[in-house]
């Protein structure tokens, strides 16, 4: 039985669109399904990078205007890698013409715009997903399972950290080609849109909804050159973040990220503490779980180190054998594979991004706290 | 030349008082000095319970009352391991009979109480100090010497984390004999005085005073039978206590305490990211200090595991050989060894009951915060 | 410029053609070159498999004669991924049709048969490699460089281990589909040359070559049944070799291999002590490698775990941004793209066949030290 | 009821006379017994030098003439700290005199030495214990009951390491004070008899005797100045050993011992493969002991680091609260607790001389084997 389509046109090309190009290439051999991945297109406004980019992953062809783009007959899916302002107004009209939307994170520059494109995607009757690849590193949708078998019982903590160091040098720049985040006009935020958004949508899908927040962010270098203009402009993205808060279940929350923690380059930690058992884990080391359960017998009581490589692991049993680990990119290959598994069985895949709202919310509450100096009330999503 | 003694008066006998004994009876043996110990008198009300705590700590005599005690010509210090409320009155009445003091963290229930007790040792001209032990763990103090001596550039960010998991289950009473830190009139506050203070004491001493803090804290067990009476009370403790605010330097804090994390047993950990190198420590490998430094070369650059068990390694060249590592127990042992070579040389060692309302004022306000909900200035000390 | 194809005869679609695949797959989006792999032929005698297997891969044809494939004038390259018992025969035979050859570990059934391969490559002039894939992990990439840049000094110690756990059952059947490592007439040996062969190989790449060794072999379960023939036969293949032994250098080796060590999947680990500083590394946290160095100040000296995943690392600035890992399967991306690069520059990469005779001729050491049960003289390569 | 007095002679003044004197002075206050530790005399013969060794430890008396004190009546016990090649004359003297002997590792300087020190003290009939500490490590002593209670099933593999680098600079000495283990007259041997030992001991103890063994040694500087002649002689100990060999239950064993391995500084580990489960232990973390259950559920398996400081882990009920450390000098504290135990019960802790011939027949057979490049069978104890 010949495989149906599934003909990608790509917006941008940066970090994110060398990453979902790589996971599109890669899904059909170690997650194979009815659809069959066709790189159809790939979009940026500068036409010779855009086809060099084409030309080394294998889009048929190129645009230089997104509106083009989600208007052709010959797109089945949309997937949305431009600087976040441009989410709201690409996925809008991807929408209009019925596309499916893969959208990176966070989902818009707040949660208004959000909202916008929640009613569009479910106005429009398309598939959508935001693109928290997070969920999908084999460790963390362990401690999913993990914790929706209830194994952890009543849930008294939810910490997590997102540490960086690559912005520590007052002579870095701000601004323009792969510095946007930087940007706050282009970014929305600093750490909180880039950072916590990752860590708070990890934590309302293992333990829920948050009610409230209380938040204090920082930015250390108070100006920088701009890199398009050369001139030395005011900072406004937040360069840390810290902030704590309850979640629906009652369990106490304790988020922090920054981009001055000297000595980790992108480590995202979380850990839930349960009244039976707790849950590490960290990105620098994506392979681990760690598992502490109290019902183990007293004297044997300790954190343990899972390998997330068997076969009876969440996607292992896909890619090579125990022992082997798998790679950060691969979290993206386990979107795409499971997207085309839900489009089939017409069960779509989240995060949506209605599910997304969840951390949109969050992620408004943390500024409106941090500049009123106030506890907030998180919105509804 | 014979030494000269240094008698001691103990009121207390649980593991505080366990603790400080057998410091006194190391010190001589492996930090010889001018000075020797004479455990000269233990207190405490239970007759028979002090006497067989004398018995098998080698303490002469016993008294039952602690101002009987405070007032004995032949007691040189005294050491005070009561619960907290009574650590102001005693300390007063020592201070006006002359004698040095040696009482255990937090110094008070309080500022207002610490700031009398300050007062009274410094009227009275007798060295004090606070038992804040965790200051001489050998890799904590080695820390200390990598900031004193400027490695970590300017600070962004100190994190401290204190984590038990002891009063999960609700059947465990509050209050009396081994459980009166779960009794607020006794014990002043729960996770905050007892853990957090801790935290707070190192964090100073390394990274200078606190300027403002914003906290929250929980109470997850809301009622407990009482173990003397038998009735069920309301717990008025902090179960879990976690704080955000920034220091004198600049540096933005984040710290957390519980008694509710599944897995930790005593799990306190600091972290210190500087411009230049970052310092990480926790208490379950306390042997161990992490340390990365930036301007190592690019390739090479990591966290270093340094096991601090070299004779050039703080307190280490007294004990064994590179490799083999000191207790938990020998942070006391060290506090004894710098506290009579203090007074040795006129130059007492700290922390005294003045660097301790340090940590009293930022208690105060933590505590305050959480109640009111708002963020708040840390008073003088 | 148009690129110039390499155009691959895969034979064998198992756990390694797969891997194999992959990379081919995956080279020319990561490493760009001046060549274009196309993969032109996959070729097993079982029709149905190997159909499937090139449908899924994007293989061009099939084959079910290996005679075939090697005389096919459109195939440039031959990558032999049978049982070991084959590689000889298909190599002699691929080099007299003047195929480049990349041919799987280990080289041969022997070193008499490693020889011909040899002669036969060098004889037909065509480039030839192993697939010594454990070179091309960054991190062991990484510690090549430290080593060949004398940071190490004199070496004293090198050890090495692969300890695996999966045929503790004596339920396990052998010989056959996905067994026939279990089956010496087909693998040669058991774990010494499946296993021990990685760690030999790293070993001279980074040490040199071997003098001597002392081997000790060891076959826990005596019968198993055979998968095809169902009867219970005698083993013969090795679940364990220990030896040890010297280096041309002078350093000494100590070298351990087991199927039967409960807790380990594919723990490959090695550390070189030299006389100024040490290394070590294991694949279970492939992405980190351990270094220490003496010549650092004393009281900061420690193992410094280095996440080997910054743009200056080994591959890495092909990759993603620092922090994030990538998997086991980019060792073979990484063979590769060296080996693209090495034909391109008439400079071909290793471990050719004949760099694979020094694993070879130890291995043979190794299985007659066994036997004897007395030390061995390495034959010359 | 008054207390039974212990009353000890000391001979020695080292690094273990130290340690020992610790534990008799510890003992009393964690582990009270009906015993009364006295340290009765110390003796050396540098008077000045004992005499101040005494004064610092409490010792009542000195003697400057071992024979004196293994004849004085006032003491029950010796306890012998001399370098090795004292040991057998100082023990068939003190057996001789009924006392009771306390002696350090190893036993003897071989097992004919050992065998006639056995003869003598089961003769007079008095208790004996040999100071082989680790098994008394928290850790080790809970390794011991996992495979007394079975858990680990058959037994496979048997791994142990002692790894240190503090002899690698050529101009370190050999002889004479404090360095006696690098002269083989008087130490016997080199890393074999120093750190072997030790492996050697906790593995008869945890896993049986051994069958035979396949040894190679090295003496990496063959000439060192002799720190008393100031005459540069050959080097006759071994500076590094490692073999392989069987137990009597089928196991294999791989140790390995030296003092050049760089970033060691006394890395004894140890590690057992059993059937069903596995254990790993290093004295660089000695407070925590590694298990791997493989009868865990498939999807949670890990190896678990217990942080063994719980009340109901072996001896540490004794000391401190949970997640507290205790210091490698507690682990010969243990010993005198046990040791006292055992004579009140009339039931001796080991391990006895007896027990620790186990231990000398291994390391006499690595000796031969390592000369004579044979395999040797190890002799009956």
């Amino acid at each position: 039985m010949p495989k149906k389509p599934f003909r990608v046109g790509m917006i941008g090309y940066g970090f994110m669109g060398r990453a979902h190009s790589n996971a599109y290439r890669q899904v059909g051999q170690f997650f194979p399904s009815n659809h069959q991945v066709v790189l159809k297109a790939a979009c940026a406004r500068n036409k010779d990078a855009i086809q060099a980019f084409a030309d080394q992953w294998g889009y048929e062809s190129i645009e230089t205007d997104w509106r083009k783009l989600v208007e052709r007959p010959d797109i089945d899916a949309v997937d949305i890698c431009t600087p976040n302002n441009l989410h709201c107004e690409i996925a809008l009209a991807a929408a209009a013409n019925k596309k499916m939307i893969l959208c990176e994170k966070p989902l818009a520059m707040n949660a208004e715009e959000g909202r916008k494109m929640v009613q569009a995607v479910e106005a429009a009757g398309v598939a959508n997903i935001v693109w928290y690849n997070y969920r999908r590193v084999p460790a963390v949708t362990l401690a999913k399972q993990l914790v929706a078998e209830g194994r952890l019982g009543k849930i008294f903590h939810y910490r997590a950290k997102f540490l960086q160091d690559w912005t520590i040098s007052p002579e870095l720049p701000q601004g323009g080609n792969g510095l946007w985040r930087l940007d706050a006009a282009v970014a929305g935020s600093g750490v909180s849109g880039d950072l916590l958004a990752h860590c708070i949508d990890t934590a309302v899908w293992l333990n829920g909804r948050m009610s409230n927040v209380c938040a204090m962010t920082e930015t250390f270098i108070k100006e920088r050159k701009h890199q398009e203009t050369g001139q030395v402009q005011k900072v406004t993205i937040d360069d840390a973040c810290t902030f704590f808060g309850t979640f629906e279940n009652g369990s106490l929350a304790n988020f922090e990220s920054t981009r001055y923690a000297r000595g980790h380059k992108a480590l995202y930690t979380l850990e839930i503490n349960g009244e039976n058992a707790s849950i590490a884990w960290d990105l620098h080391d994506l392979q681990r779980l760690q598992y502490f359960d109290h019902r183990t017998e007293s004297k044997l009581r300790g954190w343990s180190s899972i390998h997330v490589t068997d076969s009876d692991h969440p996607y292992m049993g896909k890619w090579w054998v125990p022992g082997l680990a798998v790679g950060y990119d691969t979290s993206f290959t386990h979107q795409v594979a499971d997207f085309l598994e839900g489009i089939e069985q017409g069960n779509p895949a989240g995060p949506t991004f209605r599910d997304a709202m969840d951390t949109q919310v969050v992620l408004d509450a943390i500024l409106t706290s941090a500049k009123s100096k106030q506890w907030v009330n998180v919105d509804k999503a």
